[in-house]
């Protein structure tokens, strides 16, 4: 089982990624960062999850309570008040380690071989201990993200929510060299949130399973929602559940517009149908400008998720579900 | 027959929008901008093509040899040095008009009823003339553009050649109220320069046909490459051979890689397989941001070209081609 | 007398510099353009000026209602509702050319030998013009400009109203290589609107002295005001009024917080005390980063007013007042 | 005495900042930050200096290697190689501390009362230490920063060289809601560095005074340099020393001519001789747009030095000399 950090800010589908993570991966621990709701908050969400599930073994480190350089922005429109709306739950028993959740980062990856970060909130904490130690963006075998998108957003047009919050964090991380395994808004829109799926879930019959099925009640309330966060841990379970790409992928930090978007160079790509049936081996033969020039397409340095298994995906979760008390 | 006026910078698929709009529409003049190639080239090559067909009963009036606001970047990496290299031609017997393009725009605008404008270069004639006289944003019937994408680009990894030249007019333009059709990279990546293709047209045997075949032998010599220019004006022709979305579009100025990028908001749109078989009138239901909020939607304002029927694209080339001596 | 061409929005302080022009140079025609106040205000403010001095021999041709790209901002704030409150006046009994402005300043500028160019408003008319006709560039003698300033603005605390209105028409004429004379906010700094200043034009006794008095009496009512506009024009009547320093000036266009900022690099001269006593002839000796790097200082390419001999301006508009009826 | 942290880059300047702090003030740590030279330059100066000044008590700490987001860039052309290029020096004896820099700074600032931060490099620990935990912002009593300048720059024409390293962290700095007091380069101009001030350092006598009268040959060996970063020093020992205009001041971080720019509010301020003989109790009294408008003028947030005694600058350096050994 490979050995993981996850760093989020529950949420909902943060709640699925500890949840697969836990079951499925060797996780060293959970930090937190503030994102979907405030620092506070997805810390007591994060002990929450992992006291329904049974695993008060995993230590919860909380990081940094906002962007680096920007005010705080948080999602709930999209997860409530107390950031995990939905389930009535009492309050954690556990408190979080003392511990800053940068100095867990940059302490446990440096000392342990063959670590991988995941982060499914804003990157402020990644961002922060790559600052704090640079060496770490070496060490870490990768990091899984799920944030940005390879050619929309969710938040803003063109920007998708964790990357939006704190782009300069994003900015950082994506430019330190850590390999990095992009699961963007164009891949979790394949993994919808449906009734069938609710109804499967809540029919597992263990405490695990009717909290999950709360949580997605509250989440899918507002009209067609995705499972975004439990893809990113998703694939690292199972590396053939999503088909990638490898491109180039750089951080809007000025736009107007546009501040926040995971530009994507897509014009060596078959994209005419982007993820439907996307063939990964050829690309688009474009017409790339002369040597020299600023428009060239840039070397590829971002593994970007294109197409995921659903049904896979589906079983996955309600195989690990069923694994909880 | 509808009024058109276009305004174009030949270029190779610019000389297929002239041999559509000449044959198959009420072609009232052809404006020139610099764009793909020098505004005096484009402007002899507009007068190339119409003699070549035999309609130099059609005025040609040279307008901006470049951007409103920064310098003139061109595209010889794809149409050579003349703007239309391939074919060998003659000069042109005839020279174009003395007036102005942005006067013959707004005169013929104004005094005209119907009248549609297509522009398949920079947008920087059509900014002007709306900055000359803003009523005709009301009295023109629409504006096609070819220019921009839905969710990439092709000059950068955002943002497409006719709108990255001169962004600052596009901004104009798409703030002007004019009704704006826009086919964009998205919709003619759709539309390929199969060798199949070139050779059906170079078997029509008029001259036409050959002239048609010779530069499309040189414009799909670098690689795969589309017919962007004349899309737009099959739409008008044939208002079924595209299927849109009518989506809110914005003109980014100043992001540092995203300049140029016609910023499209997918994100109310079934957008998974964006123009593969996107049900145009199921809308994305997404967690909308409060109201008040600058991260919700806006009203839409452009018609998005999504999916192009291309086979009777092809029929309507070649069925033009051969009415042609 | 130097033949020029006067672009303004009248405007308290065009009005003096229309007088100024008037009475002192060869005053070819007066051209406006939307900025302190609506194009048509603006309009029969010139038409209200120039009656009042009894000048109506000079043509006046209305140009751009607002700028090229984005949306006009006026500045009722600053000249209330009309564009020039304060006399009571009639309207105008002339009307204004038909002839647009842009076409006045192109074809006066190919087909007379020497003509200057005066902007006191945004930059909209004379960018155009530049676009129309790139040739005025290098066939005008010169152009003088109220905007800017060397180190701060009025309007935001960057830029100057002028130059913010249209920055992107500012960015097309400070690269259009057209010599240019900048009279910034540094400079009209230094020309208060004093109380003494106001009873001494009152006190010539002539209609044109009560109507300058009365508009300065509304100009001043909110605060210390200065006399932007004529500093242009006098520096042309009288070259040693203003002293200047031959500097790198660029335009800003993509700043959150200072778009339209004319950037001015004060890095080689002696800015210690930028316009008290500033020694022209010394530069600044700074550590120039090597050949190559983008942060080496660039050519000189604007003609800054640093230091205006205040007394004197005065004198000069006393002296030119009571030359009128 | 007033306790202090002083967070710098040494740097030349920086040299004499730890002079002035470790004789004058309660000096309870040096912290280094990559700046004008790399990390472990400046952290290697620093132990340098403080064993030249036999200053051995005072430890040091290493920081960040870089900014928070973009990429480090050197002032090599101002400090030479080393990062302190001129006096022959041995190797320092001492090794910095392992605790980290903001560690340090956050720990102190928490445990003690009344400690003031002084940085005078870029604000890359400051920023992660308000980070890593907001209070200090509340706790310090405040910040004096050598950095920005209040109307021009001198790395670019409108950014001085530690804000533009990192803007970022300087915009959260600024935003923080720390005191901060302000020395920029419109203050420092005000320091030169004469031949005549070496020669009174050198004449001192002592190995102090030799190693600065050194340091002091080198740098000024390139043209008209300023003792930047001792200014912020001398400001908390005597207040008096510089005066101050209390104006609202922030960071751009998007301008393509003007990223890192200080962006201060002159507006309300007589500048007409911004630092000659200011009146700092007049205000410039403009017409400030109406309530609502964005171009209204901001409440003032940062102390703005304006004017130096520059004569008792140079005492107070020569005086700190002559008393290390």
């Amino acid at each position: 089982m490979r050995k993981v950090i996850l760093d989020c800010d529950p949420g909902h589908d943060d709640a699925f990624a500890i949840m697969l993570a836990a079951q499925n991966l060797d996780l060293l621990g959970v930090t937190t960062v503030g994102g979907n709701g405030y620092l506070e908050n997805v810390t007591r969400n994060a002990l929450v999850v992992l006291e329904k599930i049974g695993r008060t073994d995993v230590p919860v480190y909380p990081g940094h309570a906002g962007p680096s350089t920007t005010p705080l922005v948080i999602a709930d429109n999209v997860h409530g008040k107390s950031g995990l709306d939905g389930p009535v739950v009492t309050p954690p028993i556990r408190k979080p380690e003392t511990k800053h959740a940068v100095d867990f980062i940059v302490e446990t990856v440096m000392s342990t071989e063959h670590v991988t970060l995941v982060a499914t909130g804003p990157l402020t904490n990644i961002a922060a201990a790559i600052n704090r130690e640079p060496k770490i963006a070496e060490k870490a075998d990768a990091l899984y993200i799920m944030g940005g998108g390879a050619y929309a957003g969710n938040w803003t047009p063109a920007a998708e929510f964790n990357i939006y919050v704190d782009a300069e964090a994003a900015y950082k991380v994506f430019h330190s060299g850590i390999p990095i395994y992009m699961v963007g808004v164009n891949l979790t829109r394949q993994c919808p949130v449906t009734p069938e799926f609710i109804e499967r879930i809540r029919s597992i019959g263990n405490t695990t399973g009717v909290f999950a099925a709360e949580l997605l009640d509250f989440f899918s309330k507002g009209g067609d929602v995705h499972l975004h966060d439990p893809c990113a841990v998703a694939w690292i379970i199972e590396p053939d559940i999503i088909k990638e790409a490898f491109l180039h992928v750089d951080i809007e930090l000025n736009g107007t517009l546009t501040r926040g978007m995971t530009v994507t160079d897509l014009r060596f790509l078959q994209t005419d149908k982007p993820e439907a049936d996307i063939d990964l081996t050829s690309t688009y033969k474009w017409n790339d400008p002369p040597v020299g020039s600023p428009f060239r397409g840039k070397e590829p340095n971002v593994h970007v998720g294109m197409r995921l298994n659903y049904p896979r995906f589906c079983d996955l979760v309600v195989e690990t579900l069923e694994k909880y008390k």
